[in-house]
């Protein structure tokens, strides 16, 4: 039997491979909440805090230090006034979000087909045992 | 100030919404790369995970289940000859495959601009002290 070849398009299937590092950071929940929200504009820390319900504060830290490590946002610092960071997608940052929304739209569209789903995958999984 | 009104599009910033507990099992790479392979055709568990570079048994395991609970892949057991298992993307699954292939491609055709500004951003952070 021979190995099938590996198809070109799916290099990130190699553990090796950068394209598999990335998707482990922006295949995650916290990112693409955190880009839908800046898509609709710059937002400070708190703000996003707030909008992102139930992200902690260390976790919201730590997505947007990835995502500005990734050069997908940057962080403005205001230094008239009071000190005050902002936080907003970079132009190629921006570019991410079509993918995020074509993920998420998918997740609003079919949640309901999903629940039914989950529905008859639990009543056959704890079948009464009298 | 007033508090902005919700965006009926991102109800899954809400932590209780179904949405946004779905989003949290697909936004997972082991999810994405499953679904890829999957998508190319029928597999056994022991050539996912042999496909699927570096994945656990376990995890492995727990990425099918999930799939398997959202009504996205079945499992097919064949019981003429040796018991086997097959795993494959149920039609449902498979409307899924067109936005995890866009988060897919959106990282390989992306994925030296984001290398270029990790560099720049780890040389700005480690500035050497002398």
């Amino acid at each position: 039997m021979t190995e099938a070849p590996a198809p070109t398009s799916m290099s990130a299937l190699q553990r090796d491979c950068p394209a598999r590092l990335l998707l482990d950071q922006i295949a995650d929940k916290w990112t693409v909440l955190v880009i839908c929200v800046l898509d609709e504009g710059p937002s400070r820390f708190n703000e996003l805090r707030r909008r992102v319900d139930g992200v902690s504060q260390k976790v919201l830290a730590s997505t947007l230090r990835g995502l500005e490590r990734n050069g997908m946002v940057e962080r403005i610092v205001a230094t008239s006034g009071p000190v005050s960071v902002t936080y907003r997608l970079t132009p190629f940052g921006t570019t991410l979000y079509e993918p995020m929304l074509a993920l998420y739209g998918w997740t609003t569209r079919h949640i309901e087909t999903v629940v039914d789903a989950q529905d008859r995958f639990d009543r056959r999984a704890h079948i009464p045992t009298r």
